[in-house]
């Protein structure tokens, strides 16, 4: 049984359930291996979500349209649906519900049924009412903190995914480029070493107004020398998200750059020195605060967040936290030097907590200046 | 009120409703001008899908996370909830629930509602547990087939974007470059016409043996002259989508492709010619396949499809669609020759159905070759 849908029974027996339906993307990919595409949106050519069955005796089957793109999950069975017909006329939505009722039946699902309430869909609800119903959140999110050698090895490719980004960033940042024109180099470094297409989220602006808002997507502002950038990646590679955050001056930099920059870079070689397992999490947020303080800086930020399936996902690096780093949890670490005056520097790696202490997957230096 | 409102409004009453709730990204485009972001899937900041409520007397309710970018909506009252904080624990999913159920009370929704099933999520259920609940789906479908003014605006602007994506498509194919490096142009182009980052999908393929396949993404593969291609572009921009689709060859054509290119070229100078109000869509449908069969190609794909809000809209031009065409429709015309052994070609154009007949909104020239 592939280790996460062993981990995947366990929040479902946590949550109370003898079942588990999945219907977010990250939770499909999670629990069946079942990659759903989204960069437009949900398919025209779907009836509904795409949607996984887990048993308590680690029964595991997918419903899908037959127009999803070839599906790598170690589902079975994997149940297709007509998604579209040009010859005559079909009804995707019934097609759907007919599937799902199919797999239901063939698994005789019953009893308590634990669903991701903010993407199950109405429409299946006839199919369920006659069981109990709960939330599988907070079980499923706990399963998911601590990441398999499986998933380790794809969040790397994806942390090397990210950092090809980060390396173009360097090479490609031009006076007189547009923030859209560099991006286009960084996005094609990011597909062309993972062949395809990827989502990406992240950030990418430049000028110490657009900095000082710390977030927001490329546009068609030139970029020019003595500029402060950001350039947050973050790609999606074969169901697992990577991430990373550079910050640069183009040029020789401001001596008040440059001291945001050494303050961010201390704190974030602070968090690399102190993560090992048994480090509470919100101490970990709690000193790189302090560090960044001292240095004369706020911090309008968190300082981290877990990632795989989900690109932010629990436990995120925040002083409240009360759980402890784990071996064998992927975190992302972004401490940020924030002044109103010079803009914003934000400095983000991404770490495996190993037994001792941590790695680090991404594989791009930080630098002050391009 | 905005017509798309006083069209949702009819929509509401033809399904029998009182109110509508609306929670996929193209509904809540249409009902609200509020734009999801898309790209990166749900967003891990929010408690659940951004939500529109409207009312048969014009009320238009928008529920969103306060970590959603700027929205251009006419909804009133927009209520924003709290999607995230670093500084205390905030449970985003209850501040989903309650900002949903603040604006239900506001404005005293009861009796019988109207949702959309596929995206309503099981989280909501409880708040509209007293009320009939009744599928949106089919009259809203209606409602939208005929567009205002200003979507025309809106989707003249997005077909304008897919075609300066066409016109990069013919200026930057090169022999020796890769899919992905050609594709990251043509993106480019699309994305510095319009200003941002845009979701785009399509296809964009190269070579007999994919051609052949008529659908695909873009990976490394190297481009070489003698090279069939398609270069199939979706955008969406400001929430409306564009489309196109380009089949050209690299360097001198051969033959067979200049006979395929020819077939699909004259069905689409076709269709041009014939489409206007009072035509049964079904008879296009008939008629383009009737045109590449006497031609000698198969015709494995429909014909076309209605375009908004979402890429892919009711009615979809197919032989069995016995609607017919109506001033200001917008319509997608693809008509294809397909040969398994040349590969194949399609060709398409987004038109605005006029008074008499149609206007072309792209705004770039079908090649043979590059």
């Amino acid at each position: 049984m592939d280790e996460r849908l062993a981990r995947t029974v366990e929040a479902i027996k946590t949550s109370g359930a003898d079942w588990g339906l999945f219907t977010s993307p990250d939770g499909v990919a999670y629990t069946s291996g079942h990659v759903v595409s989204i960069e437009a949106g949900p398919s025209a050519f779907a009836g509904g979500p795409a949607l996984v069955v887990v048993g308590r005796n680690g029964e595991c089957g997918l419903v899908a349209t037959n127009l999803e793109t070839g599906t790598q999950s170690f589902a079975n069975p994997i149940l297709t649906y007509q998604g579209f017909s040009f010859e005559e006329p079909t009804d995707i939505f019934a097609n759907y519900l007919d599937a799902t009722r199919k797999l239901l039946t063939q698994f005789g699902v019953s009893g308590t049924v634990a669903i991701e309430p903010e993407s199950f869909p109405a429409s299946l609800m006839p199919l369920i009412e006659t069981c109990k119903r709960v939330s599988i959140r907070d079980a499923f999110k706990r399963a998911r903190m601590v990441k398999t050698p499986a998933e380790i090895a794809l969040l790397r490719q994806a942390a090397l995914a990210a950092s090809a980004g980060q390396r173009a960033f360097l090479e490609k940042t031009q006076e007189g480029r547009s923030e859209l024109e560099v991006f286009a180099d960084i996005r094609l470094a990011m597909e062309s070493f993972a062949g395809e297409r990827l989502p990406v989220t992240g950030d990418f602006i430049s000028g110490k107004e657009r900095t000082s808002a710390f977030m927001g997507w490329p546009g068609n502002r030139r970029i020019e020398t003595g500029d402060p950038l950001i350039c947050d990646l973050a790609p999606r590679v074969q169901g697992y998200w990577g991430d990373s955050c550079a910050s640069a001056m183009l040029g020789h930099p401001s001596a008040a750059f440059e001291k945001q920059f050494r303050a961010a870079k201390s704190a974030l070689d602070l968090a690399m020195e102190i993560i090992r397992p048994g480090l509470v999490i919100g101490e970990l947020d709690q000193r790189l605060q302090a560090h960044i303080k001292s240095q004369g800086y706020g911090y309008a930020h968190h300082s981290g967040h877990s990632i795989g399936t989900s690109v932010h996902e629990w436990p995120r690096l925040v002083a409240y936290e009360t759980e402890s780093f784990h071996k064998d949890m992927v975190v992302m670490v972004e401490p940020t030097a924030f002044d109103p005056d010079t803009g914003g520097v934000r400095l983000e790696f991404m770490l495996h907590v190993t037994d001792n202490g941590c790695d680090v997957l991404t594989d791009f230096e930080h630098r002050l200046s391009i």
